[in-house]
């Protein structure tokens, strides 16, 4: 049991400088005992009123350095402070404020909301456990307008997809990694370098890109590049669900299209996922 | 890899009668080997355009007798028609069409939707494993204005929370169940009856109510009465989200408010899950 | 100016027996001078607090009637304790609570969300003008699967839509009226009366329905029916967002499919609005 | 009538080089005669799927210069082509696909979704009247953490709320503005030019801010800033929708929080809107 969508804003102020960070937090506990699922007996329990109490307490003494860091004072805190507590879940997600420029120049305490990609984080424990920290991007939404075709799949009487070999590749990114001894990271810098591996895999080089022949490979290739590029990620997750783009058939109106107007198709969309670590892999 | 959102629906008629199914499936495989992620080689690979014309053409073929019978029938196809698929999943949801009544009188190609709980199944096979079923309700949102309290919990310097004897009770339930041996099962009978133990154990009898001492042990009830009404069902989790509702404090503005009105709180908002079996059992 | 979305929970007890009415209310004021955007001038600015303080306030003195009832409760209100309220408009939308019942015995205090269709009124009032209260429905979904087509339409080289006789009908309605003079109106009475003359002009009789050669005449017939049968109604606006059905075409599959399996074309939509009065009718 | 959500990707390729423009397209017609509602007479009806196909072919053969210049071709093309259209409404909103940059340099064929306000326009014109241009900018968060405050409005008996010198302002903006004569406009140009004023005025010097008295001026203050600066601007229209944070109480748990750590209320939030024109002015 436990709380979701603990909302609040944390604003930092350096002189008349100031900071924010603005996240999401949900906090799940698992007692030793299940008397109060089988008895009604609530004297192990923690409110969950009281878990937004100790969340935001935490914010206030400790700022939110990162928010790795913050899942990881509030996994602690749990398992500090409460023995009837066996395990001990955080997820951390991030409203996207940027600091707002005019002409350049940085705005002491004006924030616009970006959400190109939000970034999330989780840490868990179970007593007695090592504590496991995990940090991703979601809802990353990118494009290639080339270099992208899907051939020589299997095929059979229920078959009628056309072999294709320059469409155009749309999908939404799920990562999520996680990190395995992790003192002393620099994790907002781990993650910003993620970021720009996932971009440079999914893109290619800036002046030609790289073909994709499927989703998969894709997938992949994301996952290789940050495996090989950024030594702290253990094992990492990439979910890719794409958008079909169709070729809009204008014969009847008397056109030729050639690529130029396509639409979307939203449903059904194809899904695509792989989980890769260092040394073993499985895929779902 | 797979196919989300497959949405269609599937029309049947007899004589001037029409019957109504529209569903929405999502369809997983794993293939056998890797390849295509590794090397880009898709000559295994059954793409998701030709998943989607599998399963219209199961629902032409077979109709739906049942969620549940045809996600069994779509795992089936997939196992028997392609050597190279190592697991699948299937999950089919119900847009919840009712036949419209005019004075009583049922319309004989009517219809109107009534979203009072979203009924779902999913179905999932390894090669050389059983078939695994399962069958839920979700979206489902209830309430009751009073025999609910939460008291005697666990206290520290950082609770607030008052003690109630007298709250209101508020959540959205998810429910799903795995059944064990299904041959022959009446899916659409036994979903009916789970649906009303999940009712009747939220609100106890129709003239008085029962107590709930917290959501956990609310949870609770439900389980072990539908696993004590319906021998069908192996194992129940049940996830409570329950929305707290707050009284006005209407002291400065001159009046006295007795529960008489209260205020949402959506975020956060508090969750209670728990997985529930015949001899075994654990809660997260 | 004003406040959007304050939700309550207003709850009435008879004995054991409990009555629930959750609403959402959004409440907009025009001032008499506009100084306060000009000048900045705050000292005859109502704030959006007090006006949530005071939807609280007689929503526990007055109870909720009926949800026009409240709204007229509301602007009354402003009207009469504000001199620097020029204009007041209220929003008053219900959430749908139902009652539960166990075996047909209605519960005394449990209650299910049935969304089928939203409850909403407006109300609103110029400083010496009349008050004018607006009611409806909205999130409405209809389907019928046969006795409709659309054939005979204008035709020239941008079209490929072919006749059709026989299609799926299938829209969300959204349907708002004003009354005229209201005083002791039974409101709660009218609205589902209206409510049923809607679905009564969409489906048509239960052992037949009705033909319908396009979106457009279901919806003037809806407008014909109301204003027909209920005399309080004046003038009645009716929009219908059409969800198309397309048949899926499984010749390349090797099948015939005779409307059996179709796939629902989420976007684009088709709308189709127009409002209907006694004497005069406009169409947009 | 007409046909709402008509989304499509227009791919525009110079060597290379490839630029993207998705849009989702809304266009309503009415007609000379309401035939088609009181009779049934579908004989002058266009249906909306041939309104779609129209939409299609004018981005295939004349692209998509601008929002505007596209909504703009929609008009005429429906006012030139049938007679019996008398009025035409068309709407364009943009999806934020922007290009990839890797370490600084442009990528020729990948994008990334970057919503931060989405840009839309609408055209409108009756037959014999003239077309008239509106542009806006939707969905933009912006925060300032000072320099906000609300002192001296009007109290009575129902005033709960504190006044406030330093608080948080937080809102959603939708901005919606006329041209004039608007032939050769840079379209692309004034729009970003709006932004930029939009923002500098929300926001104040980068170095020190300025001080909003309340949320009413600040939308005055962003209306005469476009107006004083983008001379094309005839009409403006200014809707803030604001999120109150909260400064949580932290007495009871031993803490002082010196507006550290802020909750947001998201329900009920404020709302405030004003039309501001050149020589009149009202507001809402």
């Amino acid at each position: 049991y436990g709380k979701n969508t603990i909302k609040f804003l944390r604003v930092h102020r350096e002189g008349k400088k100031h900071f924010v960070k603005e996240v999401e937090v949900c906090a799940h506990l698992r007692l030793t005992s299940p008397q109060e699922y089988l008895e009604g007996n609530n004297c192990l329990v923690i409110p969950t009123d009281t878990i937004k109490n100790i969340v935001l307490v935490l914010a206030k003494k400790n700022g939110i350095p990162s928010l790795e860091q913050f899942a990881i004072d509030i996994c602690n805190h749990f398992m500090t402070t409460f023995c009837q507590v066996a395990y001990v879940k955080t997820y951390v997600q991030e409203v996207p404020w940027r600091r707002l420029h005019e002409d350049g120049v940085p705005h002491i305490h004006s924030f616009i909301c970006v959400p190109d990609g939000i970034r999330f984080c989780e840490a868990e424990q179970c007593r007695n456990g090592p504590l496991i920290v995990f940090a991703g991007i979601k809802d990353l939404k990118l494009m290639k307008t080339t270099q992208s075709g899907f051939e020589g799949f299997y095929k059979n009487e229920h078959t009628t997809l056309p072999e294709r070999h320059d469409r155009i590749l749309c999908g939404e990114l799920f990562c999520k990694w996680s990190y395995g001894e992790c003192k002393d990271f620099d994790f907002d810098c781990i993650w910003k370098k993620i970021r720009e591996c996932i971009l440079e895999a999914f893109a290619g080089p800036p002046d030609c890109g790289e073909y994709s022949p499927s989703y998969q490979k894709t997938v992949n290739s994301i996952q290789m590049h940050v495996l090989s590029r950024v030594s702290q990620v253990q094992v990492i997750e990439v979910v890719l669900n794409n958008t079909f783009y169709n070729v809009v058939d204008m014969k009847n109106l008397g056109l030729t299209n050639d690529k130029e107007v396509l639409v979307p198709v939203e449903a059904p969309y194809g899904s695509c996922a792989c989980t890769l670590g260092r040394k073993k892999f499985f895929e779902a």
